[in-house]
């Protein structure tokens, strides 16, 4: 899928939500335990409900993980499962030397067909590069995130530049890819942020965590955020996943989510 | 397993060499790939041919989550034949935001039992602080690593204190976690730079990459990293696993193990 492609959907959808599956089984209904495989199932629901009012589905890869090998069968069900006119995220958040990150590409791209990936920067261009040689696929990179960590080391300025960290890695990465290859991750929890990074990167999408939990205001994000493709993909898990811990829960998700979908075509009729 | 603990094994086998068990079904010998698990089986043989060489093993988690659940298998299985005294690593280099951690953490010190995990730190803090919460567990953070890619950001310096970006990696985040907790990922590329790291952390142990078939010198890097537990392990991967594709793999790779151990001893002899 590319950006256009993508737009087409948000237009048809007015809808730029990304919904997160960080499915845990600690807190999925009681009722779907018993199950063979209660982590697809909770999904299977999930996604029978709201698939109308997102745009992507981001499965945090932590969650599965923890699960040993049978999380990963979760996964790939959850995945295949996707209707395909749907942008699929693996919140992976990987990144090692070139020969190890191919791996981790085949991995998400090959033996999972996810559409995206994300990918820390840290270790700079030749972990980030065989992420983006497979066609029709991308790296999601960190830039700004949306935890209290961020501000360790995200804000540091070049003493050469006087740039921050995070406006470094967006400059020198984004000669790496196209728009169609490159997005960024951006948190959502410092609203007015996201306004110099839009300046930074015009025609980018932007990956938004932390609306919802962690705080942060979706109309504000929207505002400072979005561009003439809209370029926002606005994640939320736990408040729609976990809108209920009934046998109702599939009915209070998409509840939330067309909430906030609501917000969304708002924003899509202001700020577009 | 504590410092005081690895640095008794480094002592009795007269070794601070870890090996990188980055098993790929593409460069192994042919005649295991018929086996029902050659991943494990190649694993199997590698750790009967080197154990007395090495004080600890390293899979490189890309290679078996590109394998999908049966990678997951072999890792396990691999794992659970390592000897116990014999320190473990998941070269895995994860890292998000603390809820996500904390199932990082439990996949591999719960679901799977390595000793110690590999971490990115562009999140900070709380992307780190979940994996210290295991008792007898180390978080490996990558401060300085051997890729060409290293030089993008990690040697960014701080308009405030004059540091590089790795340098106010170790600084920050040598206060979340005691010396038997933590360690760092200092890459051999530039043994120059391992003097200075070593002055920043004088009691800490290092996992350094990059000796090889990265071109790292493993003299220069003992010569400049040592203290007085030892403090290092030396990894080598492709260089020891792939001394040979025939059916004599193991014994060149246990010959390959012993000509680094034969320098290991007369560096121990010298700096320690």
């Amino acid at each position: 899928m590319n950006s256009q492609q993508l737009f087409g959907q948000i237009r048809k959808k007015q809808s730029y939500l990304c919904i997160g599956l960080d499915t845990d089984l600690e807190k999925i209904p009681a009722h779907l335990r018993s199950l063979h495989d209660p982590v697809f199932e909770f999904n299977k629901q999930i996604i029978d409900a709201t698939h109308k009012l997102c745009v992507a589905y981001k499965p945090n890869i932590a969650f599965y993980e923890a699960l040993g090998p049978k999380g990963w069968e979760s996964l790939q069900k959850t995945l295949e499962y996707i209707p395909d006119d749907i942008f699929t995220i693996a919140d992976a958040k990987r990144g090692d030397i070139g020969n190890t990150s191919s791996l981790y590409a085949k991995a998400f791209f090959e033996q999972m067909d996810f559409d995206s990936v994300t990918v820390a920067p840290y270790m700079g261009e030749d972990s980030v590069k065989p992420f983006l040689k497979f066609k029709d696929k991308w790296v999601i990179l960190l830039a700004h995130t949306s935890n209290p960590g961020a501000s360790d080391f995200q804000l540091m300025e070049s003493r050469v530049t006087g740039r921050k960290l995070y406006e470094e890695v967006i400059l020198k990465s984004k000669e790496w890819g196209s728009t169609d290859q490159l997005m960024y991750v951006v948190g959502a929890t410092q609203a007015e942020k996201v306004e110099s990074i839009r300046a930074l990167v015009p025609d980018h999408f932007f990956l938004v965590p932390g609306v919802g939990a962690q705080g942060g205001d979706l109309e504000l994000v929207s505002k400072y955020g979005m561009n003439k493709q809209c370029g926002l993909l606005v994640n939320s898990a736990r408040a729609i996943i976990y809108a209920s811990s009934g046998t109702d829960f599939s009915r209070k998700a998409e509840e939330e989510a067309r909430k906030v979908n609501d917000v969304m075509k708002q924003c899509l009729d202001q700020y577009l």
